[in-house]
């Protein structure tokens, strides 16, 4: 059953012109790496339509990957485009014969069999199987599936470039849930990569209710007591190379349960990326695809929520934002449950389109000493945003029985603070900090 | 002018035993460190009178210096112990001879000329030298005094230990102020040093006054505004040998107008300890040596503010304290302003002999690579600390016009997180673990 699978414009590439792309990939060139997909290549490369320049240098189309490159980054998108019909760029160069296992996993994916399902996460779900089976029509259950699926799928394409595995804890939380963390260490291409699941719930703290309210939303609890259903699936991988950036994602939803027995439920969520060294075509890259994934459900989405994201993720006391953003959205809850349950769908299945290719990009790129320690520098405000203003994180401390190496394994695994530091005029460090105090448009 | 100056009791020690103490010191076998103070060596040592040893390990009794180790610590602390008479261990071995230079020194202590005074400092002081003469006899005047004093004698400790100098920078705040800020970055015994002095005055921010009222403190603006004056010094200094721990002291004054033109004033402060490994010795000597300078003043401070220390400097998340405490106290504004003063220049004023010692004694102690891994372990728990609960900091990010780079100089050069980190049961990283969670009374 060989088909080709392009994610974007394909264009034959010799394999001398992009060798460097290999590193990492050689042990796999055909391989079976998403649940239901098995692909394999007929020495096609994938190139990105990409009219950007990384400024201050001439590196120029670069994303390019050889036949065994685009296998991988193909298998490991493919599972995404399977049903993202959406990606205007995705253009088929044959068509793909839809097997009877592709066809099941198509069809399981919206109302498909759990248990079969559940055989490609990391872990159990955190709830109980039967209790899923049960109550297969509601959001709790779709919602805690699509994020176990995320999960897996994103770790298995990073496992895949990496070559290292994924450690996996399974936890429960005493007040109510638990959480799957899956976490890779001092990697061969990431010095952290953590991938989480959480499904908790009980009653709101002060403090937490505390936080939703100077959002906005009005809380009227029982007893002083408000339930709550919280998950989500998140994740931040800072890989080793400096010209490799650190990607953040998470998506999430809310449930809690008011004194008259009315539910309020929203979705949050976003993708953002943190390079260290700007480099205009991965960042257009970055942001079309989220673009694309946006406009299939709103055209206000992809502006409203590119804006959102850099006003969320900026260091208030650096000035500047904490990368070149992507988008991010929280306390969605219209047009209908169902509706806003697709975007988030949409939105989990760009991540590895967003990012792998990227990866792949400067698998091998070289660095030095300096850039290691501009990355160094970087990590360090990556941890100041994280401590001092991430939502996510305060939700977290100030919910009793959180699982603390869960919400702070975003955190890097090194990270340096200079005193004063200041790059040179001119420099490429100068560049990524101009972007950062000065968000640009990419798309 | 020979005179021998010894800080706690005195023993002759062969300069071979000690040979290792002398690293870094050798370029200085008598010197005239702090202002006023001119000291040489009999070839005398100086030893702790200590029960403690380190527990896991029979490392015993090092807490000795030889003679020309002698000179520089006694040196390091003898301005400070030229006055406090109520440093019970410090006996003087031979009488030291008033020097008219000393004796001036002691005279402008509390009502000498300011111009003479300043000179000392690691620069002029944030407020006028005029206007500071005008105001000797006001509380702000006193104190800024008091914290440039303390940070000029601890700078020059340090740079007398570690070889290397001070990069001083004296800003402006555009909102009223400045400050002095004094960075050692990777000296050969410190890998960050940072003592910092500011002066700012202005309008309190409606979050600094949200923090404030969340203590208890009932403040009357006057069509919202409340001028206030802020002034302190602080430091932490986090060497580069793991067996040398880090150090952080701060200690501060506040003043808040209100609406009928009364003023509000209290003092705040302390000094604590963190040690990457336990040594009980130097517990031992830290505690005794703050609780000796309270009990001048009031019985109950050292074991309140010993409390106190352990609440505040607690990493909730973590349910671990920062280090092993010491003293901490804020809002403090009685029996009066005076006596409160002299409490908190008693404070100041140990700030080297608490730490200059355990420096010293462990300047050329070998680690392993396991060891500096742990270290950075400990500097990753101190930026969670500084950055999620630390009132300083907070109170810093909140302040418009604050310079982030003198707030956030207390943070490492460099930290590491490491993903469900878990030392070895019966090792010494889990025996210093242990006291984090259970903290210990050491006097």
């Amino acid at each position: 059953m060989a088909s080709t699978i392009v994610f974007f414009s394909v264009k034959k590439t010799a394999q001398t012109t992009t060798r460097r792309c290999l590193k990492g990939l050689a042990h796999s060139p055909s391989v079976s790496l998403l649940p239901g997909g098995r692909w394999s290549s007929r020495g096609t490369g994938v190139r990105f339509m990409s009219q950007g320049t990384a400024a201050g240098r001439s590196r120029r189309g670069a994303l390019a990957l050889s036949a065994a490159a685009a296998v991988t980054a193909a298998t490991a998108v493919a599972g995404f485009l399977a049903n993202a019909d959406h990606f205007q760029r995705a253009e088929m160069a044959t068509s793909v014969p839809q097997t009877a296992e592709e066809k099941k996993k198509k069809d399981y994916e919206d109302e498909g069999d759990i248990v079969e399902r559940c055989k490609d996460f990391m872990s159990v779900p955190v709830t109980d199987i039967k209790v899923l089976q049960e109550r297969k029509q509601e959001m709790s259950t779709k919602m805690e599936m699509l994020i176990m699926e995320t999960q897996a799928e994103f770790c298995k394409a990073l496992q895949e470039v990496d070559g290292g595995t994924f450690k996996v804890d399974r936890w429960d939380r005493k007040e109510g849930g638990g959480g799957i963390s899956c976490v890779m260490q001092d990697g061969k291409v990431f010095e952290k990569a953590g991938v989480n699941v959480s499904v908790v719930f009980g009653n709101l703290t002060e403090e937490a209710a505390k936080q939703m309210r100077s959002r906005g939303k009005v809380l009227k609890g029982k007893d002083g007591k408000l339930p709550f259903c919280a998950m989500g699936v998140s994740s931040v991988i800072h890989p080793k190379n400096p010209h490799i950036p650190t990607v953040h994602f998470n998506y999430r939803y809310f449930e809690i349960e008011e004194a008259d027995g009315t539910k309020q439920w929203w979705f949050g969520g976003g993708t953002d990326l943190t390079p260290v060294y700007i480099d205009k075509e991965d960042a257009h890259h970055f942001h079309k695809t989220l673009k694309e994934a946006c406009d299939q459900h709103h055209p206000q989405y992809y502006p409203d929520f590119k804006k959102w994201c850099d006003r969320y993720f900026f260091v208030r006391h650096r000035g500047e934002t904490r990368g070149i953003g992507g988008i991010f959205f929280d306390d969605l809850d219209s047009p209908n449950q169902e509706q806003v349950f697709k975007f988030v769908k949409s939105c989990a299945r760009t991540v590895v389109p967003c990012y792998l290719p990227i990866v792949y990009k400067h698998l091998s790129d070289s660095f030095t000493a300096e850039e290691k320690d501009w990355q160094q520098v970087r990590r360090g405000r990556y941890v100041e945003f994280n401590l001092v203003y991430d939502r996510g994180v305060k939700f977290g401390l100030a919910t009793p029985g959180s699982r603390i190496e869960s919400i702070l394994m975003s955190l890097p695994l090194t990270a340096r603070w200079e005193y004063m530091h200041e790059p040179p005029k001119g420099s490429r460090e100068a560049e990524m900090l101009e972007v950062l105090r000065n968000p640009k448009e990419w798309v």
